[in-house]
């Protein structure tokens, strides 16, 4: 047996809870939900909060397609089971990573209502915040951006007659009925649509007041 | 629009990258994989370090049964192909607990050994440090100990032909080759292999300095 040199600890075999983790943290654990339509600028927006926040000295973390979609959802499509799954699993990692403390942003389009009232539902259940941030642009505006190509793809594959489900095009986004935060992000600079996401968890008591001296 | 108060801030849209998260929390992020049989103590050690870490300043956390199960794979059975979706996923959302800079912590049987090389592989290609803790106790002693009679139903349902798959029972368990750490827990104290573990985190730079004075 190794000897052990850690003998001045004092032991607890209990499990630590949230507000301890909260109170090293100096924060509350927290899921920023951002919704809407490819294009709308969601992860731009998680990204630069996420950037704000870690430069204030608050862990956060942004859950979105890149690390999620070829890991733990690899296994998924875009069937109509596989994207409520998708939705399913992303808000159950959100509800842990939440549980730890960390001030999490996830960025999927998430377009169906009944799903992200599910995630919702899950965090109110473990007494955990939860904060729908509604990425309002108008669709044309969307398909115009296209950052990566996705509606051309769309239009092309619907116009031979393999339509592929996306949203917006061939499949509905059903619009959140009562967001904590609806964000116009077509007239507005992408600083201010963060500003005003860091403002609500601020007003919320989610954070320590921000310095603005 | 709401007037944004957040108008000192600096904004940045790249990611934050883990190196930034680990100097903000003063530590490093990593998996610690807690394996072996069902009642050798897996969950009460990995508890035990949690507390140890969370009182020394550290941000720890336990994956477990209890929030996997009933959450991220309650639509998981005991199939083999179930058994091996369940480490899949719980090795994935490590592997992004332990890239927010988090100790991570999971207690699972996870019985076979390619399901646990798999979840070592991701992150070692994601260059984040993987400790597997084989705690080792002998079935006999484990099933003497039965915290929730579940050799016992185990053992009945073989005794009636119905065998539910039980590791150690009527499923191997398939011990690590070479598990950074080898835990004698049958014949030592809890606080002893809790310390053992934390004697390794020291000994790899994976904390700061213990201090014994």
């Amino acid at each position: 047996m190794t000897k052990v040199r850690a003998t001045n600890i004092t032991w607890h075999e209990g499990h630590v809870n949230r507000q301890d983790r909260e109170k090293l943290l100096g924060q509350k654990g927290v899921t920023i939900w951002f919704t809407g339509l490819s294009g709308s600028g969601k992860s731009t927006i998680a990204f630069t909060v996420e950037h704000a926040l870690v430069e204030r000295g608050h862990l956060a973390y942004v859950l979105d397609g890149d690390n999620i979609r070829h890991g733990l959802n690899k296994n998924l499509g875009f069937s109509a089971q596989d994207r409520e799954e998708n939705i399913r699993r992303i808000g159950e990692v959100a509800r842990l990573f939440a549980d730890t403390g960390t001030i999490t942003l996830t960025s999927f389009i998430s377009p169906y209502r009944k799903d992200r009232d599910q995630v919702r539902k899950i965090h109110e259940e473990a007494g955990l915040p939860f904060v729908e941030v509604m990425v309002d642009v108008p669709i044309d505006v969307c398909e115009q951006r296209d950052p990566k190509g996705l509606y051309k793809k769309a239009r092309a594959a619907l116009a031979e007659g393999k339509g592929m489900g996306f949203t917006g095009v061939d499949d509905p986004y059903e619009e959140p009925l009562s967001p904590e935060i609806q964000l116009d992000n077509h007239n507005i600079k992408l600083e201010e649509a963060a500003g005003v996401v860091l403002d609500y968890l601020e007003s919320k008591g989610l954070l320590p007041q921000l310095n603005n001296s």
